[in-house]
């Protein structure tokens, strides 16, 4: 596909007899005027004034938690968020709304896991609160056990090798670093454990691996979250523990090295099978080819409600829609809400949109996903192909002040996990940025609730994302 | 007392001779040095690792919260958290740790009150979530029952006058206004009606008040707070009833408008006693005679922990002096830390250490406080006499940048109330700004508790005071 860049198209065609006429007259414009902004700051107010006084996306939220619950790709849960979201999106007053098939794996936790101390008489049948992690073989609900063996750095199992590794099972004990400000950093630090461990210890032998949860308090839940089989190794059954679990797990074995534990997991892969990205747009008055995107992702972890990941981003981005429409805007791009299947294990949503939108020609100048909690929003972080980035980046740090009355700051760094797919277009990608304190506290675990998102940290999200849509949509880049 | 101000001596003998030779060598030493700032970001960046990965104020907060519990000024919670915050202090490497008298009013709650609706069929006997207002007076334990009379703006009070309102019950129902953003703006929007409303209704006759509590959320925790009565006036009593509570009894009015409500309070005021502010300090190498002082309030309402109100802020304090000493910061001036008795129904805490400050000629050069929770920190806020804070906000100005990385902004705008008495000596003010959209869902309540705060939240805080009291004692102002 032959991509016409915007931006670059703006440039190659530079008028400089205007460029000289408005460095002349602006001063005097400027001054006619008054503050040349005055408009935007009007609306960008209306915007939080709807936001935070009739909001939709807290009550959306509360009923996509208890009317699907979770929806792991594939379950029930995600099928009736998928019916729930196009049915919201028809009451919208949108152009068009409509599903998109996606093949989405589909794997099942099965019965509760059980994993448990064997060997100590003091500790002999404790059990560690586990959660298989997703798409882990399972053991046909049989107990397997091992002596295991606890390993915080990569050339510890390096170096450890298959003579100490065989038939045991590895402990992944490296804490997030609690000194990183910003959490996902820490995450980012620590997940390789998570996604990596299972085949680099079922390289030198071992028989199953336990991971300390990806949080940074010390609690009882156990977070859950995707591994990557390397299929040169066996594929070996792999469990998160609680933080707490792992602190007394670790305890135990400078007590006993040779601490025995029991794994039981049923969860098994079936084949893949039919679900959709739900989208909604509203056509764009003078250049509906060109597509603002905003989306979250609508699959969550098969515990609690998926409320924070990513239930808070789904409602963001059909409010930021909602918002535009309800406030009587008219867009001069499309303004499209992609609301993404099966982002935790498999990214075929975002995969399969970008593939379509390929195929179709659809250019993606904009494109924003909020997958990072429903908290205060901080600020947004921008992304695109490196060649131009510059130029995008100083396209929308003219808007940064007028986000300063609502606490946000820009910079520059990753969007989102479904976006990424269309980074060969190379428009502009973003993230909404929260306040990330609290986000690990909840991730991918049985305490993501409805009642863990505050509705007003949630609807200041709606509106950051819906105000950051309008400027774009107005000026273009 | 006559003040050097440190500015003002500053700008007056400029030395014209030296700007000229920093001018033509500024360059030059830029170039030569690199970034200007970049032992300073080293030294933030160790306050953040220390304060994040070792942090004090965190559990200091669960002592307090567990040991002295809530701590009314003149009860004997807040005596505990005397005797335990000058011992902590005792144990940090300070220079001096002293109590400083303070006599402090006492009031107390006495037996919980009781507020129920007396009159329909179908809510007689449904109580209402009350709590009386601070410093309120009781109705010696036996009932008071009037006609009730819902109150939305002050012009429809004035309007009814003596004859519509003379014997009844005033119902103060204008909730505090959700669309902004900045909780205390909406707060200071609302809190008259709590602070006035008792004497103005007594003004009319009224022989009692009920006030919709102090916060966005709808639920059943009453908020509350001190009120101010006109002598002028009879003094009637008057409670806080929860939003919730609020909303059904307006409901109930709206069927039948001569519902009628019952009133008991057990508070009374007893005689002023003695308390104290608990100080410590670190003398300063260059200029100790010029002070550096962050505080927070030690004393609480009586309900809950009193956790983010505000043993947030006098641990955060606390943690500044503890974090200088530990990384061996030794500063040029005296950095002093002032846990104020009786902010909330007095301030005499402030008031007296103000006195005794200009009695004994300390200059104090940046006052800080911390009084807004111990939420994640968005940034502080300047505030100096008008004449001044043009210049001193343009000195800090310069250190905005140094807490991006830390997601802070600096803003025009209030402090502290305890620091407020210090405003005659001209000095800067300031106030910990963390983000505000949950504190009013804890304020004054009973579930103000130890659990509410977020110990990376607050330990945040702890950082982000201990860097700008680093900067500020290291290039003056």
């Amino acid at each position: 596909m032959t991509m016409v860049l915007p931006c670059k198209k703006k440039v190659s065609v530079f008028p400089w007899a205007a460029v000289l006429v408005v460095f002349f007259t602006l001063p005097l414009l400027l001054h006619a005027q008054g503050d040349p902004w005055v408009a935007d700051k009007a609306f960008l107010r209306e915007i939080y004034d709807r936001a935070l006084s009739d909001g939709k996306a807290y009550p959306w939220l509360r009923d996509l938690c208890y009317g699907a619950g979770h929806r792991l790709s594939g379950s029930p849960g995600a099928e009736k968020a998928v019916r729930w979201a196009k049915a919201v999106l028809d009451t919208c007053g949108l152009d068009s709304v409509w599903l998109q098939p996606v093949m989405v794996p589909r794997w099942e936790r099965g019965a509760p896991e059980k994993v448990e101390v064997l060997s100590t008489p003091r500790y002999k049948g404790f059990r560690l609160n586990a959660l298989a992690l997703g798409g882990s073989i399972g053991t046909d609900g049989k107990p397997i056990s091992g002596e295991v063996i606890e390993i915080r750095r990569w050339e510890e199992l390096d170096s450890l090798g298959r003579q100490s590794v065989a038939g045991k099972i590895v402990f992944y004990n490296r804490p997030m670093e609690c000194r990183h400000v910003n959490t996902f950093e820490a995450y980012g630090g620590a997940v390789d454990q998570r996604v990596h461990g299972p085949s680099r210890a079922a390289k030198y032998g071992a028989i199953g691996v336990l991971v300390r949860s990806m949080g940074l308090a010390l609690d009882d839940y156990p977070h859950t979250g995707s591994l990557r089989y390397d299929s040169t190794y066996a594929l070996i059954p792999a469990v998160a523990i609680s933080t707490n679990a792992a602190e007394r797990l670790s305890a135990l074995l400078r007590q006993e090295k040779s601490a025995r534990v029991s794994m039981t997991l049923h969860c098994r892969t079936l084949p893949d099978v039919l679900s959709y990205n739900v989208i909604g747009e509203i056509r764009g008055t003078q250049e509906p080819d060109k597509i603002i995107l905003v989306g979250g992702h609508l699959d969550s972890w098969d515990v609690g409600h998926g409320a924070h990941d990513d239930g808070a981003g789904c409602v963001q981005s059909m409010e930021v829609l909602y918002l535009l429409r309800r406030l009587g805007y008219r867009p001069r791009h499309t303004v499209r809400c992609v609301l993404f299947m099966n982002e935790e294990n498999g990214l075929r949503g975002g995969l399969t949109y970008a593939a379509a939108a390929e195929e179709r020609e659809e250019l993606h100048l904009f494109a924003l996903e909020s997958d990072a909690g429903g908290f205060t929003p901080r600020g947004f972080s921008f992304d695109a192909d490196p060649e131009f980035i510059d130029y995008y980046y100083d396209q929308v740090a003219q808007f940064e002040e007028l986000f300063r009355p609502y606490g946000l700051m820009f910079i520059r760094g990753g969007s989102g996990a479904d976006i990424g797919p269309l980074r060969p277009q190379k428009g502009l990608l973003a993230g909404l940025r929260p306040d990330s304190q609290r986000y690990f506290d909840f991730h991918h675990t049985a305490a993501d609730l409805f009642e863990a998102v505050h509705p007003r940290e949630l609807q200041l999200g709606s509106a950051a994302m819906a105000a950051l849509v309008y400027l774009i949509d107005k000026y273009g880049l």
